[in-house]
């Protein structure tokens, strides 16, 4: 495996050989297998699990690790193809990503959307440009519309909890203060039906999934046995739900529209998930969440510290999966 | 050893335990006794020595770190309890700290106190909160309160340099341009008087510490046959002293009062460690400070220029001891 | 080796003894090499190739390191003699800097030049106080005259390509928005001189390369049998060249004076480099720029993106080079 950027981009048997490769490898550690490798890796946006975990994936497998954050010790790096280079960028990502690569024996590289044009995020553009640049190893951290790690971590977590293959895996819009991206809505409701689940998102008006976000979800399905489909009542979705999993993002009627997509959300404080949203119709519903949550705006207390939520294992399952996948680029066939 | 939080939860043999494995592991290193062990470091709060010798130690061992900087590169964490998280924090401690100690084998935390309210601070509010949610091995890298690592180091400081421990130990405030936390004085002055010595807090009006601080230094006298007092007179306290331990902090008669702090500190700029202190007093006195120190602020050029200055071996044996605190919580018994 | 901080300090055939134990490792590497060895890394100023390069030398020999960058997780550091330090930095380099020296058992620095004062900065005055601080194996990683790294760099890339060792090597002003400091050409100069190559100097009016720094490398010539002139005639400076080496620095005649060197450089738009600069006088030559490089600005997109560019395998080799220092200083004798 050379480059692990979408989950879409393998088979459904090779997921399941990465999640028993890191099965394997969480119960018995092989800490000298990348012995005097190095991960590189280039964060443009914060992290918390995501830098913690790379670090300590590649120390379990006895690699080590340097971190880049341009802004934060290194300069601006530029990204527009042609740009006149007269502003704050003192680099541009055509130089500085061959560089880093050339030092490293797999890069990860974490660049969010930029949340301004919808067909341009979703097209990965800026993720794209800088892939075409790195001739080695080469792991999504979070891009524009993906987020691979967290995806692979989740299908993970449902594993070890059991949770049915078929059973139904809710993905609820959560109020947020501002708009954020769409990578982890797009990658879950993915993953969920790649798994072969019955996704329902569950969204209030102006926050549907793209069209090509839903149909790349739908085709998964198809391939799966699972099924996808969207609605903004609430009762509805999480009947009988087995999984809800929380997630904010920004409007997509008015995508990029600061403004217009303050405006709905000011409706929508109410979509922070609490304790009542589960009774009579799905009691034994666990939360998932990709962390960070900001804690009685997203999601209340009382559900975060109850034992209906597993987002502690699922963030101990980045550093699982992401071990599977440092492992599987670098020494090989699992 | 699970945790190492307050020299005071330690036993006298305990300590002595430690030192002699620091000073064992000083003369006799193990390359090798950390190897595939994960260090998680989370500064709240900036850091040189802290930082610098928590990766060298874990290094020196064979083991390996990462660092978390909330604010540089990773988001703000909140650490209210209750917070309704809608302002700047992403991420509450309740989230990102066990998922920062489920990456690792062993978890450092710095966090400095809030300086507005003595009880809260004194009470180790915050770092309880956070301590009460790692469950792996954790050490304090300072806290509002203490800084146990500093206090280790500065005890084996004084025994490299058979400073008698019945000596005496003068811990003086020095000038600063604003107030500072009480961890360090508190710390010092506990430790002093555990190891046995004739302790005296040399402090202007205002800025006497609080009386809990005075009392669990008190204890630890009592138990080790040294003594604790606290005055306003130069002259009276460094005479035959053996060590000076120069520290700024903050007026605790109006503790939290930026103005009426300012308004006490404004007369004090004498309180700058200079070598006529030492005349016909204590001729032979070292100078001790935790470091970082603001030259010709807190104490002169002459003074850490001369032989008279074992800030370095202090600084250096933060390294030392801390090596021995890994190994001991890491591998197992002294 | 104990010191690494000036390629003058050496002899050429030191020189090449360096540059064949960098093609050695880069052949047969030596992972184990450092094991158990600590870097420090001090960075005064933003990096990217000389972080990443630095750490992943280390990995690449067994070895690990610590970052330390003041004003981003560490305190400022104040650097002038005898400061009353009432202000922003809380710590003076006479204790930070011996205290990251007793961690580790090898320093790098960077620290780039304040531009105020020529003189002051020629002089290295900054660099020289800290050098003096540190009683373990130092590596320069650009001081305010000179980066060594970066010059056994661009020998060892030259070498690469087979470049005669008396072609002609063209350092190029290159525009930027603002001046920059001269310590990359002055190393560049120097070590093309030191090759034993016909160095011209291309640079409009106000832009000479300091006396010193002209007569330091004509020293070098003239041992190496080579020659350096400076000419703002780009024609005929190009004639022939097998290397255009494009760099920014800042006005000379105004050195210090922002508006006045801003005036200056207003004018210079044009110093872009581009394909036509090598019509008729130099079409095989090679385009050499240490990186950053504003694209567009300084060198134009046609140059950076042809065959024409080398300035990929030049980044690469600082981690070749500066692999065969950390094994030279750390482990003895090449």
């Amino acid at each position: 495996m050379r480059r692990f950027l979408d989950l879409a981009d393998f088979e459904r048997d090779e997921v399941s050989a990465l999640l028993q490769l890191a099965r394997r490898l969480e119960k018995s550690p092989e800490p000298q297998a990348l012995a005097g490798k190095i991960l590189g890796l280039l964060f443009l946006n914060p992290s918390l699990r995501t830098l913690a975990s790379m670090q300590a994936g590649m120390a379990r497998l006895g690699g080590s690790s340097f971190v880049i954050t341009p802004g934060q010790g290194t300069w601006q790096l530029e990204t527009k193809l042609g740009a006149v280079m007269n502003g704050v960028a003192a680099e541009h990502i055509r130089e500085g990503i061959p560089v880093l690569a050339s030092y490293c024996d797999a890069l990860g590289i974490r660049a969010f959307a930029d949340c301004k044009d919808l067909a341009y995020d979703l097209a990965e553009t800026n993720f794209t440009a800088m892939a075409e640049l790195v001739d080695k190893p080469l792991i999504n951290l979070e891009s524009a519309a993906t987020h691979p790690c967290q995806a692979l971590a989740d299908w993970k977590t449902m594993d070890d909890l059991q949770v049915s293959q078929h059973g139904r895996f809710v993905l609820s819009w959560a109020y947020h203060p501002r708009a954020l991206p769409l990578a982890v809505p797009a990658a879950a409701v993915h993953m969920a039906a790649m798994r072969g689940m019955d996704v329902v998102v569950l969204r209030p008006e102006g926050f549907a999934l793209p069209p090509a976000v839903m149909a790349k979800a739908r085709r998964a399905a198809a391939q799966s046995g699972g099924s996808v489909r969207e609605t903004a009542d609430r009762r509805d979705a999480l009947e009988g739900a087995n999984i809800i999993y929380a997630k904010e993002w920004g409007s997509t009627s008015c995508y990029g529209d600061t403004a217009g997509d303050a405006k709905l959300r000011a409706e929508l404080l109410g979509w922070c998930v609490r304790n009542d949203w589960f009774t009579n119709t799905a009691p034994d519903c666990r939360l998932m969440h990709c962390l960070p949550v900001r804690r009685n705006t997203a999601v209340a207390d009382e559900v975060l510290d109850s034992p209906r939520s597993i987002v502690q294992r699922e963030a101990f399952n980045r550093l699982v999966v992401q071990t599977a996948v440092l492992y599987e680029m670098l020494i090989g066939k699992c």
